[in-house]
């Protein structure tokens, strides 16, 4: 197969896909590696060349946890979810919008793209409030949730790719620190987003025999949870798929985000990668 | 290389295009060969996709000719232009603007994309009047010879691809036979296209060994023809694209249009087809 | 009455008109006749002066048969309606598109108004399907009957004057011959035209006594059916006028095309032409 | 002749002064005349109902004189302009804006248009400033000059019909009083209008023999002057045409308003009223 | 408290009214006295300033009898109503827009504002027709009341602040009388306002005790009717603002137009003017 | 003085000001306290809500320092730069974009206006390049000069009060250090900003008796720091001041930032704030 062939391939899918919104959550090894992070970022900027809108929310999570440790600042989770004193908020905004975001930003422009770094404090695009335990005598500080999502600011910079760092502002213009899956479920849902690509380190769901399942609607991974099929770290993975479809978004793909251009293969190759979840 | 990085490396390609206007004279053996007819309109969808703005000019010279045969007109050359009676016009307008032109239109749809089929006369496009020869004895009928550019249709269809047959208009609203390079260059010069690309049935200009020239200024091709290395049916193709380049094009390439996918390999990879020849 | 008053009489009909659609099938008489075709390209441009949008849709019928005798292509007419092979189909879509819509777009030039010639595969304005008789063991070759009008095209090209060949376009972009008072009826439904004038070779319909019926509604008709004034040709006619109606169009004029400017003693003069029919 | 023919006349006209503006100074007897006024009510309705931009400016000098011999107000005229003291301009204000304004307004709205009637305080469209007399001793109170004309106002109501009472506007707010001519003038001027129409009490400029002249130059019409043809009230009025013309405005129309429709007949027909005046 | 700090103040409210519409009724003392004029002219355009549309409606009763006295018109009154002959109809017209109405224009062009004077004439902004009393018997001539309101010239004038004279047009174009209050009422309710401004000689609804009330309900003015607090001149002006508040406006606020700057106090600091009414 | 005319003394500033640019640099003593911060945030907002366009940009140097020394990061200073090596410009990126700059787009959100916080690297705004010292064997690292102002990204959010990081972005997209006194001039001067406002730590440029100047010209400060009047770190500052007027900007005001809303006082009060600089 030429390369004209392989361009003509990709046609029907930049058809499918034109004007369409993506929403990408960016984590994981993807964001650790080099030579993935460049790679990553010229997908993006080819999905917008073509007239796609993605749209980046990303995580740091390991980041904010080195931080704290140089700076000594002790931390604990309840309940899987970071407690955030003031202090520690400090820290995660710091990494999250001042470090991963603007470098995120510079690999698109290295690509020839135009992006902007934002946090949901920016034009309020993420209204938060703080989460509560149903246990509520364990506090969780800062820990947010999503309220309100106002689109306002990313359709003003439509013409840039947004890069989003998922922190929420309360009613004082204060910061809540919020699950980046979570933002990007509810960015999908509020931009009613053609799909959500959620990068992990894994290939995807596999079936039985090892085997990744290129489409499976919610019903047909039940099953196979029951059967024993999913175990592990998948099972909370796909509780968030769940959410996300929940809250509107009609397609949610796992990606792995260890193969480079893995967005690209899924996008614009009849190959994809990964699995893709619709609610049936 | 795999899929992803083919396409990747079309990225800086799209980036330089975007935006740009790019005119395609489409003719010869490419007009003739249902696959690669599909083939062209494919590639004119996919350019039209990406945020490029094709504009397709169609000759018919050996369709017209076979229908005049076909309705016993009689019909002669004078220093190559087609002496054009009425009855022959009526024939040339046919076939361009009724046959050719339509079949375009139906090829791009097939693709996914949106043509729309015109004639110079449509919108007045482009103004014509009599073409007379420096003996004035020989007169030509309604042979004639660009007037005046008028883009106004072409801005209002900008959301279509459109497929122009080269038939001017005179002042009482009456027909014109058009040279289709002619009319092809003086479009891309009313529109200041960034490139005029000429589907032919050569491999492009070939240097002394036979290789293909990927490059070329005027004064080379000069040079290359007093060196007796370009010779026969490539001079009068060359006259036409120096015309083309007084018109104010900056760029014009001759494509090998034998071959499927040659838009795309000019335009989108480090490959390229055919010859590119600029001022200097 | 003078200039000044005849001009001051049309204005009310000017204000009730402006900003409306109002589609004209061209045909009969009129379109055979030098000056009768130049006076109608003549009303049409005063239409779109005063701020009317006129859309053209025209027929051809005896200039196809005739081109069919002059190449020797034999053809033949089921339930009226022509079988269509793809030999027949060439020729019609030149004969239309190439020929009659073109020689239309050059009079409405010559007239100082700005025409752009289409056929229904232009922007997928007219898509058809197959038609297929009761009796299908006839088959009708590419004869089509309107499957969807995509308005997308003549809302590009507003500011000129669309003039329509009666052509639709198939899932592959193949080409329909389509009845034009059908394909009339059709664009100006889906248009919410304000009304569609029918250029006719009759006086309108006549009461018993031979006098011309201004304005009429179905049921009277059907009663002048039952009581034997109306007979022949205008049987047929009146059911196009119903199809139409039915398609969701408010007024249908049967306007005399024999008479110099009947469309604007139609339109703009307390005379009128022809007959006027409503549901009621 | 029929109706039809005349309106197609019309059309060739109707192209030419599309999109064009046309200020028209009324006043005189066409001012006084019931069924003149309505005709040329009605004139103006049609001018816009065609794409033209008529701007109407009036005077009102007879009413304003009544009006103040009622109120028993004293007033003197100097050099031809009238004394103005702020009493004066209290009558001057209601006349011109409360009453012969609104009243054209309501003649438009009666013939189906849309008018709005604006003074030059309105919108600040004509600032003026103290008119001073060579003499300085004699004082003309709140009689004013154009010092600038600011169009934004007329571009605001660009969709109705501008009905201008020649007042206005100092930089303290006050208004002063202005010649309806020099408004007209000033305001084609600036409009860039295309025409400018004095509707007066005579038959236009006539020569040595008594018969109309259709055109004219300045230096034929000096020659006129010269030859003791033009005499009498026709000479400051033909100040007032070349005053005009010397702030920019191509052609400048004495119109006779006596006449009804004069408008008309001089815009859409061959037969033209009163006498065309240009430069050369 | 300094100056910054009183700017400050200001700051919620304009947040609060930003981009809506404020119709202010603007009579009795306030017009009558130069510097409160000129005090309400700098509201008005402060208020544009900061991104309100305020729409101004005069009154002008006073005025006018003092100039029917001059011009020995005599007059009555009917049921409160002005019996409207044609001779006072043009004496009504002349004052409201040919005086009062150019004056506030002024004004507001003295403060650095750019107004516009109107009728309901202008662009038909105020449809009327002949108000007719139960005893028809009493003819009250052209005294008028709404019939419609339309909005598009107040919309063409967005730029500027439309000043508007409480005159009604008819289906001929006639003049109609209407009385202010409900010409203002009418506006705010076509343009659903955010509130209505009525400028009168009281301090507003004062309570048993002589206090001001600065917000009421209907229901509670009820009472205060029933329980004789509120009595006299108070009685048929809060009728007004039921029949405001019933043609759908919000809220009214009626305002100690005696008062220097009084709009300014009400809208923009936490003291207010007058008595602020809801229908609950 | 009342509160209303205060508020109307504020009008004519407001009428001033209105759609012109006000670039502030947020930093020193009042970027240190909390209810100075709160003043201004809120005085920004002022400005926005009355049509008036601030952009901020902000420092952050001792906050900067702080977390080098609390993360024992060791850094020094070449002829008044830091020398930014990668880890050093982390730190600042970290501080500023992740921290100080959400922290503002927080207090302005808290006071009721939409702020978007941006670096340079965010579309590219602030290109910027290596800064080399004349003595280039001193290397400052990435500390950075701009390049070039891409104002893009602020066109977009023009419904947004930008907040400005100042750091650059490089060809590769890397990172640069810049002065923020240096990038609020070169934003100012891209945008032709009415006027640069700069927070500073003192009362304004005092003349030889301790009073404040408030406005003065280059050449009369040049004398005053001849004649010793203006000493120590005031030479500095009004260095940069004259950057800022060389590079296109007409008015500079070095602002007392200690006393609170010294923005409104400077803008909207006769009183004004420190000391405005013009080149004459």
């Amino acid at each position: 197969m030429n390369k004209a062939e392989i361009l003509t391939e990709a046609l029907p899918y930049m058809q499918k896909y034109f004007g369409k919104t993506v929403v990408v959550k960016f984590g994981g090894h993807a964001m650790a590696d080099e030579a993935l992070k460049y790679a990553f970022a010229s997908d993006i900027v080819l999905l917008k060349q073509v007239g796609i809108n993605p749209i980046i929310v990303h995580g740091g999570g390991p980041q904010i946890g080195s931080m704290l440790e140089r700076l000594q600042i002790a931390f604990r989770f309840e309940d899987g979810f970071r407690v955030t004193s003031p202090e520690v908020m400090d820290v995660v905004e710091m990494i999250l919008s001042g470090k991963i975001n603007k470098e995120i930003v510079g690999l698109i422009a290295a690509n020839g793209g135009r992006a902007v770094g934002l946090s949901g404090r920016d034009g309020c695009l993420i209204s938060a409030k703080k989460l509560v335990l149903k246990d509520s005598s364990k506090d969780l500080g800062l820990a947010g949730k999503v309220d309100k999502i106002d689109i306002s600011i990313l359709q003003a910079v439509k013409d840039f790719i947004p890069v989003i760092a998922p922190i929420g502002i309360g009613k004082k213009g204060e910061p809540y620190n919020i699950n980046a899956d979570l933002a990007a479920g509810s960015i999908a849902s509020a931009l009613k987003a053609e799909k959500l690509l959620l990068l992990t380190d894994v290939a995807g769901v596999l079936d039985k025999d090892g085997r990744r399942i290129p489409y499976a609607a919610i019903a047909q991974l039940d099953k196979l949870k029951e059967d024993g099929v999913i175990t592990g770290g998948m099972i909370p993975k796909l509780q968030g798929v769940y959410d996300a479809i929940n809250a509107g978004v009609a397609k949610v793909n796992i990606i792995d985000g260890r193969e480079p251009h893995s967005i690209l293969l899924e996008l614009f190759t009849d190959i994809g990668s990964g699995t893709e979840i619709a609610r049936q």
